[in-house]
């Protein structure tokens, strides 16, 4: 299976305009991956635009599933959901942690919680599907 | 109400890193946003990333709001769940036509169709919620 | 492809709790879906109960799906998200209009709208995936 | 705030058709539902039906609510999203755990993971979201 640096790496190539970086692979299978937090993320009065979390959840997600099953770019996501929960910090990063919750031959499902790097309580809970190829 | 003219301001000025335009303002409250596709946009392979669709999605929501209550700045998305549909063109814009479904008080709920500009097909559907302040 | 009796049977035989009954199998694809309502179906104060509206919109998305495949009884769904978003008249059926978005090898996506019966606006929206066998 | 008993009864009376029973109320706040299944829960092959487990997400959600801010009969669903992960056994109950993530003035949001009875691995999982009325 993919390390973290192999992940990383692929990240950079795949999503050339991502900001987002993976920051640990857990034994459990789980996933953190962050996001830094300046100008181009904030909206006037200092909030972080919704965006951003869902690109965030999103490639959370996605990394999540390459962790497990290998890096298969062709993976696509079908369907995401987020409920965003709390005014993230705006001096902070954001900080989503992912776990699968099933790996199918043809889907994956899996949830995120987004927090402001630091803080107890999440901003933003997303789950979503990614379809996998079948001929990998 | 505000003009389009009015609506476009709004936009460069909140979301001063959005590349989204509003293009059209329907007589039946609908409104049709608008999002370039570039290198800025592509995945390797051609895709429109997923957050470019998720970015257009909310912001669509959000101006078809505005469109109907006035300029609120502080209306917050709760919830937006997008299903991926098929995959977009690389060589257009992608273009979003959202309609509310709700408009209470408290809370908005919208429905928007993203398409490959000229395409029949969609490529991506959304529902969203938007929180609307009590005391406008 | 079966006809809306051939779906009545398979709807009775497969789903022998279900109350719903197809009305309409349009030429587009779309089907329309009633449930009844009376006590079985009200909580106190008049409302027709979410899972109601739950079950008719999984109903709803099942039949329109095999109105095109042809009768697979393996289908399942593997998201259901919907909104709620006017209350419900307690003394009429409450109707679903269903059509698919997406009819893909191993994914189909549908939209519902459901309505009191005879009314214009919606009592609630959702959207769901089905997950279709691939040996049918 | 309530008690086990004094919620059990309130279900018995705000869903006279409801077969779920509140289980459990913990003092981290989240409740565990469970609802029997039997010939009226199972389609043919053995499967529960996936209305019975959106009945269920549903009612612990609003268990859950009900367990922090009190009785209030008019809390209403605004929208639920729920996924199926895998098959639930047909001998067993299905039973739910479900969380709030946050308890706003005006909006809750909560979690659901649903399982079969004694298994260790989740059937479905679900979010939604409740309107709380704002003078209770």
């Amino acid at each position: 299976m993919p390390t973290l640096q192999e992940l990383n790496d692929f990240l950079r190539a795949e999503f050339p305009q991502s900001r987002c970086t993976l920051e640990e692979l857990d034994d459990d299978g789980s996933v953190v991956v962050a996001h830094p937090v300046g100008e181009a993320e904030l909206r006037p009065g200092g909030t972080v635009s919704g965006p951003v979390m869902m690109t965030l959840a999103d490639v959370a997600l996605y990394i999540a599933i390459l962790a497990k099953i290998g890096i298969v770019p062709l993976a696509v996501t079908t369907n995401l959901s987020i409920n965003f929960l709390r005014k993230p910090r705006a001096d902070r990063r954001v900080v989503a942690r992912c776990r699968l919750m099933k790996l199918g031959k043809s889907l994956a499902v899996g949830e995120v919680w987004i927090f402001s790097e630091g803080e107890e309580e999440p901003v933003a809970h997303a789950t979503g599907t990614y379809a996998i190829p079948r001929d990998r």
